[in-house]
């Protein structure tokens, strides 16, 4: 049996595993942010109507530069934004790793303040760039000072911010961005993925978009939309960044199906989309529940909350999943990431937590290979 | 108006234009190496019934490893390949870019014997993986001593081979890519994109694939399949290959409607498969007639044939278009290179080789943005 070890591979991936969390079929699974709502019958229709319109000719290559569901994309985020200042990809990552192809690669570097992500590091990785992971401050909030000062020390190529930032979930304030931007030398991402949730006040980077060059948006179908199966991820930025990407996309990057089936579900976004007030709800009952039981929690415009186990989280984790509620180990001593879902999932989440709260983790088990 | 100019773009990718062929509406089109015929109505059927099983659950990430659809590969090549043998991705570009980024990247080289397809130099440029275009020989022709000898020199992390090559059309000696092998320091892959096509007697480099862990043979659904607007590549090679493109790949990089839509094409291969005999037909009707003209032709086992047109290719190209018929200029100057389509397309390109030969070229126009 051989293994890597008896590869070329390349030295910066030796000892690795596959980024991912654990596939396990769980009752519960509220670890990956999806939106826990199925796609309603009339979207389902509506898509599989717009697909079958595809599929005599599948024998052809797709629109290569996917202009319908750019404009679409352009007249959902609106912004006065156009076709040509949107681009589109097979997830946000595919996005992100573009842009680092373009503007980031061999002898370049990527900054982003941890906790984030954790896949941007493992695109600067997977493209050449360096990575210099920057500090995040109190309670996982990032003032304009604390930006400033270590984009003005490493001089990065590019710079990731998340807004509202993953795992933690809180938003960026529009000022700490401008702040960013001002002082990069380079291009400035704001991975928006969980844009949708955000609270009441909270302001999108694509309002300070105009006039900004250097500023790129990214966004995902995969989470309000409820869309993580069909992989749409897209940004919006000056025009030249949208030539800047076409320069590394892969030819014929985005299938026809993907295409049409994103034009089919932005049609119907007010049906999708439907489900962002009840899955803030829960996300506000999850924060509250919580801190309610003595928890810390971070502030959330996410669908997702960051909460502090009181130990080994690694530990916390097995013993959610023993009760039946699989939620998230980011890596971060001490603390798991909750997805916010239906109220039943929320129920299941709060009662397992009541549960180990009451009668202590239960005993250990084998924990589930490739979990991280 | 900004321009790419005044962005922090990669020096190496100053200057580029996007890859790509022009996507024209002309009635002829045979420049892309797509497979003329529609989908078949009863694989139509299939595809959009097991596109419509998955829309309900799209808000759920799709089987990040898609074992099935690999399964389904393997099974489809036979050679006693299994799934841990078997990786996919959005077309053979993904899969070849997955496998640069784990074995070429920066300070590594790949080489490539040119003219061939012109995706590898680009897909190095985009990995940061320094590229080495070697020569093939007399009449596009590859010997093993010519390959062997430009290997130990350049002594590449990587070696694309392909077979039957693109754009010349003519497959490889298995000998070769077994010499290959022998004297490369890395990874060799041979890309097999129109392998279905290939005249009798022509052996896969799957033949040879059993303990050769430095192999990779890529394949695509985007050809004999008629699946190009489906986006489906993959590869097969030792488990410890996909092993280590797993590091690198993007997590849930295959959509659920990706994998479900192969599956039911790949169980209804017979159908999709049934046109390719008819192709080749077609193709060696084009050799014949494009040689009976007075023309050379390289000799081909894939679905387009290389013709040399006796002048300037770019112009000749303008001429073919005039005519309604789209070709594609590769840059090899002096020649251009037809698909094999219907018997019809055949017909309308014969007729426009002969109208130009009769008449000559028709008066020059001006050329459509973006052609190459």
């Amino acid at each position: 049996m051989t293994t890597l070890d008896d590869l070329p591979l390349r030295d910066d991936l030796r000892g690795l595993s596959p980024y991912g969390a654990p596939q396990l079929d769980v009752s519960v699974r509220l670890n990956t942010n999806e939106n826990s709502y199925p796609v309603p019958e009339p979207v389902v229709e509506a898509i599989g109507k717009a697909l079958a319109a595809e599929l005599r000719d599948l024998n052809r290559y797709p629109d290569r530069d996917a202009v319908a569901l750019r404009a679409d994309l352009a007249g959902y985020l609106g912004h006065r934004l156009t076709v040509d200042a949107v681009w589109a990809a097979n997830g946000s990552n595919e996005i992100q790793q573009q842009l680092l192809q373009a503007f980031g690669g061999p002898g370049r570097t990527a900054l982003g303040f941890t906790p984030a992500y954790s896949m941007h590091p493992l695109l600067a990785l997977g493209t050449g760039t360096r990575w210099v992971p920057a500090r995040r401050g109190v309670d996982f909030g990032l003032t304009a000072d604390e930006a400033v000062t270590q984009v003005r020390e490493h001089r990065p190529d590019v710079v990731f911010l998340c807004s509202p930032n993953n795992p933690t979930g809180t938003a960026l304030d529009p000022a700490v961005i401008t702040a960013v931007l001002d002082v990069a030398p380079g291009m400035v991402v704001v991975d928006e993925a969980y844009a949708e949730f955000a609270r009441p006040g909270t302001v999108s980077a694509l309002a300070v978009l105009p006039g900004k060059l250097r500023l790129v948006v990214t966004r995902t179908m995969s989470k309000a939309f409820g869309f993580a199966g069909g992989r749409l991820g897209y940004l919006a930025a000056d025009p030249a960044v949208v030539a800047a990407v076409q320069l590394v996309r892969l030819p014929y990057h985005l299938s026809a199906l993907t295409q049409a089936a994103a034009r089919a579900a932005l049609a119907h976004r007010d049906a999708l989309l439907g489900t962002v007030t009840a899955i803030m709800e829960q996300r506000d009952r999850i924060v509250t529940e919580l801190r309610r039981r003595g928890l810390r929690v971070a502030d959330s415009d996410a669908n997702f909350v960051l909460y502090e186990v009181g130990g080994d989280q690694a530990a916390a984790w097995q013993a959610m999943l023993t009760h039946g509620v699989l939620v998230r180990d980011v890596g971060l001593p001490g603390w798991l990431r909750v997805t916010a879902g239906t109220p039943a999932e929320t129920d299941a989440f709060l009662a397992a937590i009541d549960r180990i709260q009451r009668e202590g983790p239960p005993a250990p088990q084998p924990r589930p290979k490739g979990t991280a």
